[in-house]
Order: structure tokens, then sequence, then C-alpha cells
């Protein structure tokens, strides 16, 4: 075999966390152990584990791991080679533990996206100063080994554009408005019974959660320092049952998809409701399933589809890392020495794109032809226009623009008001083109 | 950085063949010198080339290269590290220059699915010896690192299924029949205009081509030696536009489908027309697009979609191998050491699936119910059924099968006749269900 570093000696896995990944992997370990040592020329083993609570009832058997209640003294143990951490969150004992064991000598595999979106710089310095590696393909899109394509696969290529539809709880909500025709609200409610969403609900609705992903991604493809908080976050919070109807009426989907690009400008991340075609892989997205879209100059446009969370799936990608772990496979943080990642300048949207719009425009004489001048004036030119029967003093008007900026937009829409033949808010939501 | 191989030594290429692919990869290392050095640790640098006619103009920059008339002796060089063999063909120059490269003690990079789909086997086993490294991305599925996610992303799963539309030029005639409504030979015809088929045609419209590549795909997803001798290889050349059309109407598209899969009885290779759902990813596949579903007992299905061909994917793909080896990332050929590559027992289409069944019938009293009965006397019984209406003394009859086995629709084929209802052969095609 001609891989240099393994030894027949085995990858000894420490695990802090165990709730759905952990078992995942428990049970992977367990179930494939002949099959793993195969394909990495040495065994896989656990020798320790660490959770809160010891005593629940976990559905695997845990018994011939030590165990830790303190997940800094499991990443610090002589009989681990390797931190798994899934426990979550990025202050307290995640980041403690990754600390610990990345100073006692050991790697990390992590799921962890808020712990790499808020300290991914720093964490990739320090595993660099101490020539270790931290490795994290469960923390996006879940089973899709996004992160390996990206840095490995695709590493002969300058990215374009990366995009993605990351959270998996925000895509059942929008194809579930769609297919039952119930408002947000409603929808909202019933995945928060159905146990979707996490405590603080924001991190999916919000975009959160699918904006360190985002974050994360950006930074391998183009070579930067991950930047969370430059990434503009619009959540799904604002999107109505009838836009999803028009916007279906044009031949579009609508999703809370992310965007990241390098521009003449810099770098702009944003995770926004956009709509996309009905017709397209992204378009075609129900469900929990995860979607990444990834554009390079050599290698033009790659889709990877799959779940994007669960225990089988984000098992899978966590254990993707220990194998290459094993297997002697290693690389910095971030795909290229951190000293050599760039701070990128934050850009907002700029690179032009048609937008849907929809406004509620009052039935008077020459109403039309305001709109029409205003968007005229502004840059706005209308691509395709329908106006919807009323039996109102006012009638739903949707508008496809042909490209045009987010700046031109903004303007129309500032304008509007000042017409009086708008009733309310006018929408206006960016269509990304694939 | 935490990779312990690469040294800031250049990694030096030598690149056997100057066709599309090697053109690409030269304008890659050319174009992208400063990102590839950035991320692989050290400089990327062609220093040897070699082709059939130097004099060709190949719109690119080669006056800094060696040439090397005979590619074993490009292979054979002091100044290059890796052979990148872009020459194709699976005996002579390609497989001489690859076997010399190795005995030399470089690393291959090869985009020759026939050089690995007939001699896999013995060049790992060689390479393993010698202790260097075969790497073959760009062999399957073009810019799709399907090579990597299958054999270091899923490296955690035990693989259930393997299937890809992985023939670019098949799948666009489909397309075309289907989208102008043309019969096959009409399409074929064009597509030869077009220079889209192979010198000999049967490599692409036999399934051959995308049987090397399913063989290859197989031996890493199940451990097993690759065998393309096993593959049931059937190509498109029968598929009526009519079948196309009625599928159609069904819900069904019509793909050169590959699947592998390891069943109780042994493994399962076949590239063979399939009807896909019209609305799965596999289904909305157009034109010479490629797509790999990948099937995991973790990770569920995985899917992955991209360019098959041309310059610049192919070259993607090189280059991801070409910056694993720049990074120290060294593999066994097929993911494990050769020796442990297993000789899989061959099995013919055992897993059961839905079919579809077009026959002409008689228009006499009596006729459907014969069928039925020779279908039922079979084990085959029928999901759903549509007579068309006719003008002539016989009909169209369409049938979708419940799941049954190829045995069972086998058997009802060859008791048909006897009826003597049914005029012509009828049709039978797999519904492979995703």
């Amino acid at each position: 075999m001609s891989a240099p570093v393994p030894s027949d000696k085995p990858l000894r896995l420490g695990i802090a966390g165990l709730g759905t990944v952990g078992i995942g992997v428990v049970k992977i370990v367990q179930r494939h152990a002949d099959m793993l040592a195969a394909r990495a020329g040495r065994p896989v083993q656990i020798t320790a584990i660490s959770a809160r609570d010891r005593t629940k009832n976990r559905d695997a058997d845990l018994s011939n791991y030590a165990w830790e209640s303190d997940p800094v003294a499991l990443a610090m143990r002589d009989d681990v080679d390797v931190l798994v951490e899934v426990m979550g969150g990025h202050e307290g004992a995640a980041k403690d533990a990754t600390e610990a064991a990345l100073r006692a000598g050991k790697d990390v595999v992590t799921a962890n996206k808020a712990l790499l979106a808020h300290h991914g710089q720093a964490l990739a310095e320090l595993a660099e100063d101490l020539n270790r590696a931290i490795r994290f393909e469960a923390a996006v899109a879940g089973g899709i080994p996004v992160i390996k394509v990206l840095t490995e696969g695709l590493a002969g290529n300058a990215m374009r554009r990366v995009m993605g539809v990351m959270n998996g709880t925000c895509n059942y909500i929008l194809t579930r408005m769609e297919e039952a025709g119930l408002p947000y609200d409603t929808v909202f409610e019933e995945a928060r019974q159905l146990g979707y969403l996490e405590a603080d609900p924001n991190l999916d609705v919000g975009g959160i959660d699918a904006g360190h992903k985002l974050a994360i991604l950006a930074a391998i493809a183009f070579g930067t320092q991950v930047s969370f908080d430059n990434v503009v976050l619009e959540g799904i919070g604002r999107i109505s049952i009838d836009d999803i109807r028009r916007a279906g009426d044009l031949g579009y989907k609508i999703k809370l998809l992310g965007v990241a690009q390098m521009t003449g400008r810099g770098l702009e991340q944003r995770m926004t409701p956009c709509l996309v075609p009905s017709s397209s892989p992204l378009g075609q997205l129900t469900g929990g399933t995860n979607m990444v879209v990834l554009e390079g100059d050599a290698v033009g446009q790659i889709v990877l589809r799959g779940a994007g969370a669960g225990e089988g799936p984000t098992a899978s990608a966590v254990m993707g890392d220990v194998m290459d772990l094993a297997r002697g496979l290693r690389l910095p943080t971030f795909g290229q020495p951190a000293g050599s990642l760039m701070q990128a300048t934050p850009a907002v949207t700029s690179v032009p794109a048609p937008y849907y719009l929809r406004l509620q425009l009052a039935d008077k004489p020459g109403a039309l032809a305001k709109v029409a001048t205003i968007l005229g004036e502004s840059g706005v030119s209308i691509s395709r226009l329908r106006q919807y029967g009323h039996a109102d003093t006012s009638a739903p008007v949707l508008i496809v623009t042909h490209k045009t900026t987010r700046d031109a937009i903004d303007h129309a829409l500032a304008a509007l008001p000042a017409t009086r033949v708008v009733e309310g808010e006018p929408v206006a939501i960016r269509i990304e083109e694939l």
C-alpha cells in the first residue's frame, strides 16, 4: 500500500457528545470494524466517551468505553488519538475540548458549524502551530461530502460561485407551505411540534445555521478567513404563501439559498430567500434534503444532493473524516495554510440578477404607468408582468425584471410610495440564476 | 500546516498525450500557478510532454517543456515525479508508459477508464509492490469527483448500490430522440457528424465506455477486483422512439443506466437501458451531463451531477488527483490494499424490480386475457395497463408490472408467442427504483 503514514496501530477515538450524531458514530464503528480496518489499513476503535448524562438509555452498548464526565479530560486522555466533538455550541465545552485536544497533540473531528464559523481562523492557526488537523465534513450539509469535494476534488479550480440549500428545516417549511397551502406561522408551529426546530428556532428560520455553513464553504472556496459576521442574513419568516404561489405561477420556487461569490468589490456572502427556476435541481429539492452547487472555472457546475441531517448521514460525514485521519490523509484546516488565508473585503450584493416584485396596485387610471415610470427611472426594466383579476379596489401585480442591481431595486422600492398607487409594502426577491 | 509529507520542492509533471484533456491540464497549471502552490504548499510544474505529432498547433505555449516522442521515455525521466497519462487505449503506449512510470518510482494520474477496467487489479498490485500511487478521478464521470467521494468521503459506509448515467453521448442521443421525435438511426447519424461519437461508436452506444466506468466504481464500492468482463452490457441501439414516448406517457424516462449491487448471489453489474421516474434526479438529466447515485447504509442516497466530458471538467479531475499527490495524500489504488480485494462472484440480475412491457396485441376476442394468463403463470403481476386505440388489426398495449424478477419476465416473454395474439417481438425494460 502506498500511503506513507498509517501504521497498523489502531486509531483511537474519544467521542464527546452522545446525542444522535455521537451514537451514530458508535454504531458505525461497532457494526463495521472489519470493513473500516480493511479500508484504513488499521483498526479504528473507540476508547473513551463523554456526555452530560451517563445514565440516559442510548440504544448502544457503551460498556467497553472509558467514561469521562468532563469533555476536556476526555480530549486529553493518553489513549485518545482523535477527539470527535459532536456536542455543539460555539463557546464553552465544545471550544474548550477542541483546544485542549489540539494542545494535547490530538487531531479533532467536529460536526460543529457554529464553532468553526465563529472561531475557524483562530482554531486553524492553533492547529497549524501544533501540527494537528481539524476536520469538519459533518458541519456542512450533513452526509454530503462537500468539504472534501471543494477542498480536494476541485482543488484545480478557481471557484466562481458556491451555493446551497443547507437548512433542511427551512426547506421543509417552505415545501410544506406550498404543498398544503398553509401560512408560515401554522407550518412553523407544526415544525416545532415535530421537533424539527432548534431550541432557538431563529438558528433555523433566521438563516443563522445555514449562514454558518456558507461562511465555512466561502473560506475554502476563496482562500479567505472565515467571516460569518459578513454573511447577509435574511430568514424565511417573511415569506408568504401568496409569494410561494405567485412564484410558482411564474415558474419559480422560493428557497432559503446561500450564495458566496468573489467579485471585484469583495466577497459577497448572503443567506436569503431567493427564487430559483422550478425545473432546476435546486427548484426540485423538496423537504429536508440538502443541495450544494459548486461552480469552478474548469469544472463548470457540480451539484451535490443528499440528506442534510440525521443520525446516519451526519455520522457518515464524521466517519469520512475519521477514515482520512486513519489513512494518514492530512490537510490544513481550510485547505491551505492558515496564514495564507486572506481577510476578504465584505461586499454587499452587487452581482446583477433578475428580481421578482409583487405589489398591490390601486385600481386607478394610470396606476400601472406610474409604477413603470418609477422602475424605468431607477434603471429597472420589466421582463414579464402579470396583473391579476380583482373584485377589490386594488389588484396584485407581479413583475419579473431583467437583470438589475440590488441598488436599483432598492431605489425603486423607496420611490414607489410617492406614487400613491401602491398599497402596503411591495415584495422584492432576488432570482438567482443557475 | 499539518500535512506530513509535502516539501517545498515542486511536484513535476510529465504529460503523455496532448489532446483535449492534456491541453486542459497545461492551461490550468499555467493559469493558476500561484493558486495551486498556495493550496498544495509547493509549486506544481510541468517539466516534459509527449504526443504523437509535435508539429500540431495546440493553442497553448509548450515551449518551456522538454519533448519526448516516446511516452515510455517521458515516464522514466529523472525530472518527472508524476506521469499524467491522458492518451487513452487499454493496450500499447498507455499501458507501457504507466508500468514504466511505476517501475521508475513515479506516481501515475490517468484518465484511462479502459486501462483500469481491463488491467486495474494487475496495475494496483504493481503500484503496491513498488509503493507508488495510481489515481484516476478523470476516468469516471468527467468533472464529478466521484472516485474521491466514494473512496474517501463515504468510507464509513457499506455501499448498497451504485448507479450512474455516465456516457454523455448516449444521454444526448436519448434526449434528442425524445425532444425532436426522431428515430435512433437519424440521431445516431447526427451525433456522428457532430463528432460526439468515438471512432468505434460501439464504445458509446454499446455501453462499453460506461461499463468500464461502472466496473471501476463497483470495485471501490464493494472491495472487489475490478471485473469489466462481468458487466452485463446492453446498448441503446434497440431503443425506439415509440418506447421513449410510451414511457413518457407513463411518467418515465429511458436512460442508459449503470447499476452495481452486491446481493446474496454475488456482484451484479449491469449497464443497460432502464426506465426511471421522470421526476427523479436521474429522470431530469438531459443532454451530455452525467449523474452518479451512491447509496450507503449510513448516508442514504447521495446524488452527484456534473459535466461528464470536455476539456475543463476532465482536466479539473486530473488536477484534483495531481493536487492530492502534491499535498501528500496517498491511498491504495482502489481504496484498500490490492491483496485484500475479493474476487466477486458475478451474478445475473436477481434484484426484483418493476418492468415496463410493450407488446402489439392482435384485435381478437380474449387476446388480453391470454396475455394476462401467461403473465400470471410466470409470476408477473400487473400494476398498470394501458391499451391504445387503433385503426389496425392490432393495438399497442403497455404494462407496468409489480416488482418481479428478470427470470419471471423472461419466462413470460418466452411463453407469449404460443398465444398467437402477440405480434412481433415484445419489449421489456427494467424500471430501476430510486
